[in-house]
Protein backbone atom coordinates (compact mmCIF):
# COMPACT_ATOMS: atom_id res chain seq x y z
CA UNK A 1 0.00 0.00 0.00
CA UNK A 2 3.05 2.38 0.79
CA UNK A 3 3.78 3.48 -3.03
CA UNK A 4 6.43 5.95 -3.42
CA UNK A 5 3.81 9.39 -3.12
CA UNK A 6 3.26 10.97 -6.76
CA UNK A 7 3.14 14.91 -6.62
CA UNK A 8 -0.40 15.33 -6.91
CA UNK A 9 -0.46 19.26 -7.72
CA UNK A 10 -3.44 20.23 -9.47
CA UNK A 11 -5.12 16.59 -9.28
CA UNK A 12 -6.78 17.01 -6.03
CA UNK A 13 -9.77 16.00 -5.63
CA UNK A 14 -10.27 14.83 -8.73
CA UNK A 15 -14.16 13.92 -9.76
CA UNK A 16 -13.97 10.65 -12.09
CA UNK A 17 -15.83 11.35 -15.40
CA UNK A 18 -19.38 10.66 -15.53
CA UNK A 19 -20.25 7.15 -17.04
CA UNK A 20 -17.02 5.20 -15.69
CA UNK A 21 -17.79 2.78 -13.94
CA UNK A 22 -16.00 3.13 -10.28
CA UNK A 23 -14.77 0.40 -7.89
CA UNK A 24 -15.14 -0.41 -4.14
CA UNK A 25 -12.51 -2.15 -2.02
CA UNK A 26 -14.65 -3.94 0.73
CA UNK A 27 -13.51 -5.78 3.80
CA UNK A 28 -14.62 -6.98 7.45
CA UNK A 29 -13.92 -8.19 10.78
CA UNK A 30 -15.36 -8.86 13.75
CA UNK A 31 -13.69 -7.68 16.86
CA UNK A 32 -14.33 -9.47 20.37
CA UNK A 33 -14.34 -6.29 22.11
CA UNK A 34 -16.87 -3.17 22.14
CA UNK A 35 -17.36 -0.57 19.73
CA UNK A 36 -16.30 2.45 21.57
CA UNK A 37 -12.89 0.22 21.82
CA UNK A 38 -12.74 -0.09 18.13
CA UNK A 39 -13.60 3.82 17.57
CA UNK A 40 -10.96 4.88 19.80
CA UNK A 41 -8.23 2.46 17.59
CA UNK A 42 -9.40 4.81 14.84
CA UNK A 43 -10.16 8.27 15.47
CA UNK A 44 -7.22 8.93 17.81
CA UNK A 45 -3.56 9.00 16.55
CA UNK A 46 -2.74 6.55 19.02
CA UNK A 47 -5.37 4.23 17.80
CA UNK A 48 -4.45 4.64 14.87
CA UNK A 49 -0.18 4.25 15.15
CA UNK A 50 -1.26 0.98 16.94
CA UNK A 51 -2.19 -0.82 13.92
CA UNK A 52 -1.48 1.15 10.65
CA UNK A 53 1.69 2.97 10.71
CA UNK A 54 4.33 4.05 13.31
CA UNK A 55 4.52 7.21 11.61
CA UNK A 56 1.06 8.79 12.31
CA UNK A 57 0.21 12.56 13.31
CA UNK A 58 -2.55 15.16 12.96
CA UNK A 59 -5.90 16.45 13.58
CA UNK A 60 -8.29 12.81 14.29
CA UNK A 61 -11.69 14.99 14.70
CA UNK A 62 -13.61 16.40 12.06
CA UNK A 63 -12.48 18.79 9.49
CA UNK A 64 -8.87 17.64 10.25
CA UNK A 65 -6.15 16.42 8.82
CA UNK A 66 -4.11 13.00 9.23
CA UNK A 67 -0.84 12.10 7.77
CA UNK A 68 0.07 8.85 7.78
CA UNK A 69 3.46 8.03 6.62
CA UNK A 70 5.41 4.77 5.33
CA UNK A 71 8.81 4.30 4.09
CA UNK A 72 8.58 4.88 0.81
CA UNK A 73 5.26 7.53 1.03
CA UNK A 74 1.90 8.24 2.75
CA UNK A 75 -1.54 9.42 2.89
CA UNK A 76 -3.19 12.88 4.10
CA UNK A 77 -6.84 12.13 4.65
CA UNK A 78 -9.18 14.55 5.27
CA UNK A 79 -11.35 13.34 8.52
CA UNK A 80 -14.89 14.26 7.56
CA UNK A 81 -17.30 11.98 9.61
CA UNK A 82 -16.24 10.90 13.38
CA UNK A 83 -19.36 9.63 14.94
CA UNK A 84 -18.83 8.07 18.24
CA UNK A 85 -18.99 4.24 18.37
CA UNK A 86 -20.41 3.93 14.53
CA UNK A 87 -18.85 5.81 11.98
CA UNK A 88 -15.44 7.36 10.88
CA UNK A 89 -14.98 8.43 7.25
CA UNK A 90 -11.93 10.17 5.50
CA UNK A 91 -11.29 11.71 1.83
CA UNK A 92 -7.77 10.92 0.43
CA UNK A 93 -6.18 14.43 -0.06
CA UNK A 94 -2.99 13.61 -1.19
CA UNK A 95 -0.86 10.42 -1.99
CA UNK A 96 -0.69 8.03 -4.98
CA UNK A 97 -2.42 9.48 -8.01
CA UNK A 98 -4.75 6.24 -7.88
CA UNK A 99 -6.51 7.21 -4.13
CA UNK A 100 -6.53 11.50 -4.67
CA UNK A 101 -10.19 11.66 -4.01
CA UNK A 102 -10.76 8.50 -2.75
CA UNK A 103 -12.89 7.75 0.45
CA UNK A 104 -12.94 5.58 2.79
CA UNK A 105 -16.00 4.49 5.36
CA UNK A 106 -15.65 2.43 8.88
CA UNK A 107 -18.73 1.40 9.92
CA UNK A 108 -18.94 -0.15 13.37
CA UNK A 109 -21.98 -2.12 14.67
CA UNK A 110 -22.56 -4.40 17.75
CA UNK A 111 -22.73 -7.78 17.21
CA UNK A 112 -23.01 -10.15 20.53
CA UNK A 113 -19.76 -10.09 21.74
CA UNK A 114 -18.41 -8.86 18.73
CA UNK A 115 -17.61 -5.54 17.17
CA UNK A 116 -18.31 -6.02 13.37
CA UNK A 117 -16.58 -3.15 11.14
CA UNK A 118 -17.13 -2.61 7.80
CA UNK A 119 -14.77 -1.17 5.32
CA UNK A 120 -15.01 0.58 2.36
CA UNK A 121 -12.07 2.15 0.18
CA UNK A 122 -14.46 3.24 -2.47
CA UNK A 123 -14.80 5.53 -5.66
CA UNK A 124 -11.13 4.00 -7.61
CA UNK A 125 -11.74 4.99 -10.73
CA UNK A 126 -9.80 1.73 -12.27
CA UNK A 127 -8.91 -1.22 -11.15
CA UNK A 128 -5.01 -1.12 -11.82
CA UNK A 129 -3.01 -3.73 -10.12
CA UNK A 130 -2.32 -1.23 -7.42
CA UNK A 131 -5.88 -1.48 -6.07
CA UNK A 132 -5.48 -5.55 -6.25
CA UNK A 133 -2.20 -4.69 -4.02
CA UNK A 134 -4.39 -2.14 -2.00
CA UNK A 135 -7.21 -4.75 -1.12
CA UNK A 136 -4.75 -7.41 0.06
CA UNK A 137 -2.76 -4.84 2.04
CA UNK A 138 -6.01 -3.47 3.93
CA UNK A 139 -7.02 -7.00 4.84
CA UNK A 140 -3.48 -7.30 6.30
CA UNK A 141 -3.87 -4.00 8.12
CA UNK A 142 -7.67 -4.56 9.30
CA UNK A 143 -6.51 -8.19 11.06
CA UNK A 144 -3.79 -5.52 12.85
CA UNK A 145 -6.67 -3.76 14.13
CA UNK A 146 -8.26 -6.32 15.58
CA UNK A 147 -5.18 -7.97 16.69
CA UNK A 148 -4.32 -4.21 18.68
CA UNK A 149 -7.91 -4.25 19.85
CA UNK A 150 -8.07 -7.59 21.37
CA UNK A 151 -4.50 -8.14 22.37
CA UNK A 152 -3.01 -4.54 22.62
CA UNK A 153 -0.61 -5.08 20.23
CA UNK A 154 -0.93 -4.54 16.66
CA UNK A 155 1.31 -5.14 13.58
CA UNK A 156 1.36 -1.10 12.04
CA UNK A 157 3.98 -0.32 9.05
CA UNK A 158 7.11 -1.15 9.41
CA UNK A 159 6.11 -3.87 11.01
CA UNK A 160 3.23 -5.37 8.93
CA UNK A 161 2.76 -8.45 7.05
CA UNK A 162 4.62 -8.41 3.62
CA UNK A 163 2.29 -9.36 0.88
CA UNK A 164 4.81 -9.10 -2.44
CA UNK A 165 7.83 -7.47 -3.52
CA UNK A 166 5.89 -4.09 -3.64
CA UNK A 167 6.42 -4.18 0.34
CA UNK B 1 -16.40 -17.55 3.61
CA UNK B 2 -17.92 -20.95 4.75
CA UNK B 3 -21.32 -19.95 5.26
CA UNK B 4 -23.85 -22.21 5.39
CA UNK B 5 -24.73 -23.59 1.66
CA UNK B 6 -28.29 -23.15 0.85
CA UNK B 7 -30.37 -24.80 -2.14
CA UNK B 8 -29.25 -23.81 -5.20
CA UNK B 9 -31.96 -25.28 -7.28
CA UNK B 10 -33.36 -23.69 -10.19
CA UNK B 11 -31.12 -20.63 -9.90
CA UNK B 12 -27.79 -22.06 -10.35
CA UNK B 13 -25.76 -20.02 -13.62
CA UNK B 14 -28.31 -17.28 -12.96
CA UNK B 15 -27.57 -14.57 -15.10
CA UNK B 16 -27.30 -10.48 -13.24
CA UNK B 17 -30.03 -8.48 -14.44
CA UNK B 18 -28.83 -6.17 -17.31
CA UNK B 19 -27.91 -2.78 -16.33
CA UNK B 20 -26.95 -3.67 -12.07
CA UNK B 21 -23.84 -3.03 -11.64
CA UNK B 22 -21.68 -5.58 -10.59
CA UNK B 23 -19.37 -5.83 -7.54
CA UNK B 24 -15.76 -7.61 -7.77
CA UNK B 25 -13.24 -8.53 -5.33
CA UNK B 26 -9.32 -8.20 -6.24
CA UNK B 27 -6.30 -9.39 -4.46
CA UNK B 28 -2.22 -9.31 -5.33
CA UNK B 29 0.30 -11.46 -3.70
CA UNK B 30 3.46 -11.53 -4.84
CA UNK B 31 4.87 -15.24 -3.73
CA UNK B 32 8.74 -16.38 -4.32
CA UNK B 33 8.73 -18.79 -6.13
CA UNK B 34 8.45 -19.20 -9.89
CA UNK B 35 4.69 -19.81 -11.88
CA UNK B 36 5.10 -23.39 -12.24
CA UNK B 37 4.94 -24.09 -8.46
CA UNK B 38 2.23 -21.50 -8.08
CA UNK B 39 0.12 -22.86 -11.09
CA UNK B 40 0.68 -26.68 -9.09
CA UNK B 41 -0.70 -25.34 -5.67
CA UNK B 42 -3.98 -23.57 -8.11
CA UNK B 43 -4.50 -26.77 -10.39
CA UNK B 44 -4.09 -29.98 -8.63
CA UNK B 45 -6.75 -31.02 -5.23
CA UNK B 46 -3.51 -31.69 -3.53
CA UNK B 47 -2.16 -28.61 -3.77
CA UNK B 48 -5.80 -26.55 -3.66
CA UNK B 49 -6.19 -28.47 0.02
CA UNK B 50 -2.58 -27.64 1.02
CA UNK B 51 -3.94 -23.80 1.48
CA UNK B 52 -7.78 -23.53 0.91
CA UNK B 53 -9.10 -26.52 2.86
CA UNK B 54 -8.26 -29.89 3.53
CA UNK B 55 -11.42 -31.18 2.33
CA UNK B 56 -10.90 -30.48 -1.46
CA UNK B 57 -12.08 -33.36 -3.83
CA UNK B 58 -12.99 -33.63 -7.35
CA UNK B 59 -11.03 -33.14 -10.85
CA UNK B 60 -9.07 -30.13 -11.65
CA UNK B 61 -8.63 -30.35 -15.46
CA UNK B 62 -10.57 -27.72 -17.39
CA UNK B 63 -14.28 -29.22 -17.64
CA UNK B 64 -13.61 -30.89 -14.32
CA UNK B 65 -15.35 -29.76 -10.84
CA UNK B 66 -13.62 -29.15 -7.58
CA UNK B 67 -15.08 -29.47 -4.70
CA UNK B 68 -14.12 -27.75 -1.57
CA UNK B 69 -15.91 -28.35 1.88
CA UNK B 70 -15.86 -26.64 5.04
CA UNK B 71 -17.46 -27.28 8.48
CA UNK B 72 -20.65 -25.49 7.75
CA UNK B 73 -20.82 -25.39 4.02
CA UNK B 74 -18.69 -25.56 0.60
CA UNK B 75 -18.10 -24.73 -3.53
CA UNK B 76 -18.55 -26.20 -6.04
CA UNK B 77 -16.38 -25.04 -9.24
CA UNK B 78 -16.48 -25.80 -12.76
CA UNK B 79 -12.64 -25.43 -14.30
CA UNK B 80 -13.06 -23.30 -17.18
CA UNK B 81 -9.56 -22.49 -17.91
CA UNK B 82 -6.32 -23.85 -16.69
CA UNK B 83 -3.48 -22.41 -18.90
CA UNK B 84 0.04 -23.90 -17.23
CA UNK B 85 2.47 -21.35 -15.47
CA UNK B 86 -0.50 -18.50 -16.76
CA UNK B 87 -3.94 -18.67 -15.87
CA UNK B 88 -6.88 -20.70 -14.10
CA UNK B 89 -10.78 -19.73 -13.84
CA UNK B 90 -13.61 -21.20 -12.25
CA UNK B 91 -16.89 -20.63 -12.38
CA UNK B 92 -19.12 -21.31 -9.01
CA UNK B 93 -21.99 -23.81 -9.63
CA UNK B 94 -23.13 -24.58 -6.16
CA UNK B 95 -22.74 -23.08 -2.98
CA UNK B 96 -24.20 -19.97 -1.24
CA UNK B 97 -26.96 -18.23 -2.90
CA UNK B 98 -24.63 -15.35 -3.25
CA UNK B 99 -21.67 -17.23 -4.84
CA UNK B 100 -23.91 -18.84 -7.52
CA UNK B 101 -22.97 -17.96 -10.89
CA UNK B 102 -19.53 -15.72 -10.29
CA UNK B 103 -16.55 -16.77 -11.41
CA UNK B 104 -12.72 -16.99 -10.05
CA UNK B 105 -9.56 -15.92 -12.14
CA UNK B 106 -6.29 -16.48 -11.14
CA UNK B 107 -3.57 -14.73 -13.52
CA UNK B 108 0.21 -15.41 -13.00
CA UNK B 109 3.19 -13.98 -14.32
CA UNK B 110 6.69 -13.67 -13.27
CA UNK B 111 8.09 -10.39 -11.86
CA UNK B 112 11.92 -10.89 -11.13
CA UNK B 113 12.18 -13.34 -8.39
CA UNK B 114 8.58 -13.28 -7.43
CA UNK B 115 5.47 -14.45 -9.15
CA UNK B 116 2.45 -12.42 -8.80
CA UNK B 117 -0.85 -13.50 -8.46
CA UNK B 118 -3.69 -11.23 -9.47
CA UNK B 119 -6.41 -12.36 -8.10
CA UNK B 120 -10.23 -11.71 -8.92
CA UNK B 121 -13.84 -13.28 -8.10
CA UNK B 122 -15.87 -11.36 -9.95
CA UNK B 123 -19.44 -10.47 -11.08
CA UNK B 124 -20.94 -10.24 -7.21
CA UNK B 125 -24.58 -9.23 -7.57
CA UNK B 126 -24.59 -6.71 -4.72
CA UNK B 127 -22.12 -5.53 -2.08
CA UNK B 128 -23.55 -7.40 0.95
CA UNK B 129 -22.21 -7.65 4.35
CA UNK B 130 -21.16 -11.31 3.50
CA UNK B 131 -18.37 -10.32 0.57
CA UNK B 132 -16.94 -7.80 2.80
CA UNK B 133 -16.34 -11.01 4.60
CA UNK B 134 -15.50 -13.23 1.48
CA UNK B 135 -12.90 -10.23 0.51
CA UNK B 136 -10.72 -10.31 4.09
CA UNK B 137 -11.48 -14.20 3.98
CA UNK B 138 -9.66 -14.38 0.12
CA UNK B 139 -6.45 -12.18 1.49
CA UNK B 140 -6.14 -14.78 4.28
CA UNK B 141 -6.06 -17.40 1.85
CA UNK B 142 -3.92 -16.35 -0.48
CA UNK B 143 -1.37 -15.31 2.55
CA UNK B 144 -2.15 -19.42 3.13
CA UNK B 145 -1.37 -19.92 -0.67
CA UNK B 146 1.99 -17.60 -0.41
CA UNK B 147 3.08 -19.72 2.80
CA UNK B 148 2.72 -23.41 1.47
CA UNK B 149 4.36 -22.63 -2.02
CA UNK B 150 7.11 -20.49 0.08
CA UNK B 151 7.50 -22.64 2.82
CA UNK B 152 5.44 -25.68 2.28
CA UNK B 153 2.83 -25.47 4.62
CA UNK B 154 -0.65 -23.29 4.28
CA UNK B 155 -3.01 -22.48 6.72
CA UNK B 156 -6.10 -24.48 5.07
CA UNK B 157 -9.41 -24.70 7.03
CA UNK B 158 -9.84 -25.87 9.67
CA UNK B 159 -6.67 -24.47 10.30
CA UNK B 160 -7.26 -20.98 8.45
CA UNK B 161 -6.84 -17.72 10.59
CA UNK B 162 -10.46 -16.27 11.87
CA UNK B 163 -11.69 -13.33 11.05
CA UNK B 164 -15.10 -12.55 12.52
CA UNK B 165 -17.80 -14.71 14.07
CA UNK B 166 -19.02 -16.14 11.20
CA UNK B 167 -15.73 -17.95 11.23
Amino acid sequence: MQRSKKSSKSDKHVTPEKGIKMVDILHKVGIASSPEDVYTALSTVEGLAGWWTDDTQGESTVGGVLQFRFPPGGFDMLVTDSDPATHVAWQVIDGPEEWIGTTINWHLKQDGDFTTVLFKHQDWREPVEFMHHCSTKWAVYLLSLKSLVETGKGAPAPRDVKIDSWD
